[in-house]
């Protein structure tokens, strides 16, 4: 095969794009041992052509005019590295329409319009990659649609916030949350508004790319229900040590007979379980199917190098599979329908503040006995004639834990209604669940 | 693109090749969308096609007659589970120089002939794979060659042998060698003679293949310094707790400077160190490299369904690239010098038995510090007139660290040999060596 020139298109050319740039010239050579071809950025869409920029392309690449990139039948690949929803998602469906193939970092444009996206690259026979909108560099993507074809994915675990990850992990050195997150907007890790990521809603976008691709059905991010780290306190954390666990923001996608529950939020993750070595502002995700048992990839979740490294990668992806009908079909190809929510079975942490007297413990253990809920683990601490109940339950659904908790909750010995969070148990765990 | 019927042929059909054979068959459908071809297994050579066996191929697939497989046109694939040298290294050699693309799961051929064998498909202009050679199904090698094209891999580090690790963490929870390697031994995790296993052998091959494809130079298992896990004691296992450490066998690639230094080895490692939480029969290898910082992937390193599905994804992938040049050119592209084994630097740990008397730090500090190894942490025990140090430096040379060892152990006050280790240290320190 011999050395084609391979013209590359980029839409937006800030950090990412100049990463991109630099990235696809400095690899010039290993790209092209690897691929047969030699890949060069030729066309950047920009607001302003004639502004300063840190990193200035070759002459004459900058444009601010989309159709000379969508025209332009030299152009092979196109990747969208300009973020937001519009124009961007119009653009990037105009050039699939073209017959364009299209790499995008755009982790928002992905969970809202992806399943839309895809079709449409489906049906225009090109293909549409978007590595760098989850987790950057970690190839989740990849080995989900590649390397993991022959296995069904039934489950994918992630920890895909860093700025949550660095929170969590801090409060665990001792930090209080608010201490914590100042800490973190000091070293850049969170932005001055961290409602996006402290919400959990930055972590259900990516999640709602993840369950998309690992189940081949459309998920959105309305379909993702979410909770933030925001009410996560100082008594969980050392709850958790004590029962040798941490606190984590867990997003889960799960499939169960053939139904899919997707969602996000504070869980309790056994300290042998993989994701509970996971610190700092890192990333990792668990893909657990039926050949593979489970494989765990972890790394930096986000950083302008990082994310063009994963579009570059992608780039070289399309190039190396075109006209072989590789990644060509939709992969939304059914629809699975939702689990109800209460349906959903996890082992459960529970902590309760009753009364110190005998009989109190029978009490809340027949509440939630009367609800299928068994008690795997259960620490009491007493102080001025009150006790407080740590339980770590068998695995139940999470509709019969909250009416058991309602139950508990209305006990004239309760003092304050009962808060829980699901366990993340260690691996082997079979039918390891989550609510 | 139409779908097309892709006939694949078999080099073995034994439990790996029998698995091979059902997750085509099972993911048929799966296979079909990703790549737009149905994949059918139509020969598969082995010794005695009339021999009895658990799963039965479709009639007249077995066959004894290799030369009916390199010489059927119509066969797009090879997948070569037979395992051994020979003959199976000749039959890989000239499938590849009949045309036809070779997807190994064999550790010991890639290890010795891989470069060889990769020169010869680039020659013939087709490609061989080789996931299932290294840690079953965990995408290592996938990712090295497709994530990481835009990144400089300088370091892989890595956990590639799971009977090891089973053992160390069975130390670790208190066992000793022989009780942990009984043990290993009784739930098949370890063979009835585990040489291959404890001598550190296994990894050796395995790192040899990973550095071959992460330097691009080829790397055999003569190339390879390893040494095993069966003089790791209690004491050792003890030490590495008390230091915030647990003992692993670490396998490591380095780059430096463009000299080549591969190695396996028991080393302490630092538990934030994401190799450190990996434990059991579990394998995980952590790619280090200037765009991406570093990756980990975790996973099950064994297992005949595990590794079927890594030659699955193989030859999907050679189905969803053939034709465009991806992956054509000879992998083992340069040819790198080996670093002096002594110039590759590392944090140390050393532990060394002492008189109790006054003075005898500042010996062992002095002839440490004559060699340029500086000090980082130190902890003292005391009984009975003598003492123990257990000592940790900050990186230096292993020459170094050697010479200077060499002189402590003639001082008069040491009473045995100085024992060293190299540490693994937490991810983000610069320069974190090895040796």
């Amino acid at each position: 095969m011999s050395m084609v020139d391979v013209p590359v298109a980029l839409l937006g050319y800030g950090t990412v794009g100049a990463a991109v740039d630099r990235l696809l010239t400095e690899n010039a050579a290993d790209i092209e041992r690897s691929t047969g071809h030699r890949l060069r950025v030729v066309r950047a869409l920009v607001r302003d052509p004639e502004r300063e920029r840190s990193r200035a392309p070759a002459p004459g690449v900058l444009t601010s005019d989309f159709a000379a990139i969508r025209d332009d039948p030299s152009v092979a690949v196109v990747a969208e590295v300009m973020g937001g929803l519009e124009p961007t998602g119009d653009h990037v469906l105009e050039l699939l329409h073209a017959g364009k193939p299209v790499v995008s970092a755009n982790k928002q444009l992905i969970a809202r319009r992806g399943a839309e996206l895809l079709s449409a690259a489906s049906e225009a026979g090109v293909q549409l990659r978007f590595e760098a909108s989850v987790c950057a560099a970690i190839p989740v993507i990849k080995v989900l649609r590649e390397a993991l074809v022959a296995t069904n994915v039934h489950r994918v675990l992630g920890i895909v916030n860093g700025t949550t990850n660095f929170i969590l992990t801090e409060m665990e050195a001792g930090a209080g949350y608010q201490e914590a997150l100042a800490e973190a907007q000091r070293l850049g890790f969170a932005e001055a508004d961290p409602t996006e990521d402290v919400s959990g809603a930055d972590a259900a976008a990516k999640m709602a790319i993840l369950a998309t691709i690992a189940f081949g059905s459309r998920v959105t991010l309305d379909d993702v229900r979410f909770e933030g780290i925001e009410s996560v306190s100082r008594a969980d954390v050392a709850a958790a040590r004590e029962m040798d666990m941490v606190v984590r923001l867990i997003g889960a996608a799960t499939l169960v007979d053939g139904k899919l529950d997707v969602r996000v939020g504070p869980a309790l993750v056994d300290s042998h379980h993989p994701l509970a070595s996971v610190e700092g502002a890192f990333n990792a995700v668990m893909l657990q199917g039926d050949a593979i048992r489970e494989i765990t990839l972890e790394g930096p979740g986000a950083g302008g190098l990082e994310t063009a490294s994963a579009v570059v990668a992608d780039i070289v992806g399309v190039i190396g599979t075109t006209g072989t009908g590789f990644l060509q079909n939709d992969a939304c190809w059914r629809t699975l329908e939702r689990l109800p929510p209460g349906e959903l079975r996890s082992p459960y942490y529970v902590r309760l503040a009753v009364e110190d007297r005998a009989g109190v413990l029978a009490h809340v253990a027949l509440r939630l006995a009367a609800h299928g809920v068994s008690v795997a683990r259960l620490v009491q601490h007493q102080e001025d004639g009150s006790a407080t109940l740590h339980v770590v339950t068998h695995e139940a659904p999470g509709g019969a834990l909250a009416d058991a908790l309602a139950e508990v909750a209305a006990l004239p010995e309760t003092k304050s209604p009962p808060g829980a969070l699901p366990v993340v148990s260690d691996r082997g765990v079979p039918g390891l669940g989550w609510a």
